[in-house]
C-alpha cells in the first residue's frame, strides 16, 4: 500500500533552516548543518544515519516538493536532477516540464492534492516522499494526508529561522515506530493515523 | 562537579504546553498529556521512561523554577511540595520562604543569576536541576549556564502554545549524550559546552 512520507530535518529547536534563507543560502545561516548527517560539510555518517539517508529512496516512486525546495535546488541538483523520480512541484508560477536525466519536475499549479494524485498516479504501489520545504509539509498535515513522519533531529540549536511546524491543526497524535539515535542526528519515524 | 541540567518535556512541534495556560490550567489545551510518561494521566510509564523520571532527581541538590511554574504547581503540589528539595523561583514578586514539609521555596528578585548561586551554595556538590518554565529554560540557555539539556520529546502535535524554545542566541552546538526511546516519549540527553 502506497504511503506518503513526510522526511526532513530540522535543529533541535525546530528549525528547518536558519535566517537568512536566499537562493544562493538555501538554509540561510545553518548552511549544511542540517544535513552533515548525510555525509555532506565533511562530516564521516555511521550506519545508522546511511540508513536513514537510503530509507529516503528504499520504496519511493515520486517526490512532492515546494517550489522554493526547487528553485533553490535546482542548479545544485545537477544534470541528473538529484531525485532519480518523478517530482511535482507545487507552485503558483507556471512552469513546462523539466527532464533531467532520469529526474522530471512537473510543475502543479492546482494545489497540493492535485500534486498529490499526480505523484500517486506516477508512484504506482510505491511511496511518496515530502522532502520539503516547511510549507509544503504545514499543508500536507494540515490536508491529513500524512502517514509517517521522519523528522531527523540535529543537536544544534539555531535560535531562528525557518520552523519545520506552524499553523498545523491542534492535537494530532503521533505513534512512534523508529528511533535510531547518532552522535550525527536521531532520526525518529512516527506513523500518523490518518 | 555540580552540574546546571535543563530536563523538561516537549511536543514533538517544540511546545511546553498548549494555547490556553492558566492558573487552573497549567498545561494549557494539552492537559498532561506532555508528562503521561511520568504515570500521569492513567499511562504505564515503561522502564526507559521510569529510568528518565528518576533520573530527574538522581544526583540532584537543588530546583531552579520559573514563578508561573511555581504558581501552577503549588495546590497540585501538596503538603510536601512534590520536590523534596530546595527550590529557588525566579520571580519579580517577592514572598517569604514557604516551607512544604522537605521542600523549601525561596523567592529570588534580583535574577536567574542570583538564583543559580543560591541553588549552587545548597546543592553543594550535586546538580541543579531547572524544570522550567519555557521563559527560565530560555533565560538559562541565554545566559550560557546550561551543562546538560535533557528534552523528553511526546509523540504528539500541539499545533501551538507556548514554545520552549525561543530566543535563543544563534547557533549553539549539542552533543547527544543519550537517547532512550519508548512508546510514549523519546528521552533526548545533550551535553553544552560553555
Amino acid at each position: 500500500m502506497s504511503k506518503l512520507i513526510v522526511d526532513i530535518s530540522q535543529s533541535a529547536d525546530g528549525y528547518v533552516a536558519g535566517p537568512g534563507v536566499a537562493l544562493d543560502a538555501p538554509f540561510g545561516s545553518a548552511g549544511l548543518r542540517l544535513h552533515r548527517w548525510h555525509g555532506l560539510d565533511g562530516a564521516a555518517p555511521t550506519e545508522g544515519d546511511k540508513a536513514a539517508s537510503a530509507a529516503m529512496f528504499d520504496n519511493t516512486g515520486a517526490i512532492v516538493l515546494g517550489r522554493r525546495m526547487f528553485d533553490v535546488g535546482e542548479e545544485p541538483g545537477g544534470a541528473d536532477g538529484a531525485f532519480g523520480l518523478p517530482c511535482f512541484v507545487v507552485t503558483s508560477r507556471p512552469r513546462p516540464v523539466l527532464v533531467k536525466g532520469p529526474t522530471t519536475f512537473t510543475f502543479v499549479t492546482d494545489g497540493l492534492l492535485s500534486a498529490i494524485a499526480l505523484a500517486h498516479a506516477a508512484a504506482g504501489d510505491r511511496d511518496i516522499v515530502v522532502p520539503g520545504g516547511a510549507a509544503v509539509v504545514q499543508q500536507c498535515l494540515a490536508a491529513g494526508v500524512v502517514d509517517e513522519l521522519r523528522v531527523h533531529v540535529v543537536p544544534v540549536l539555531l535560535g531562528g529561522g525557518t520552523p519545520l511546524f506552524g499553523a498545523v491543526p491542534a492535537h494530532r497524535e503521533l505513534e512512534p515506530t523508529q528511533v535510531v539515535a547518532t552522535h550525527l542526528a536521531t532520526h525518529i519515524t512516527y506513523r500518523l493515523s490518518r
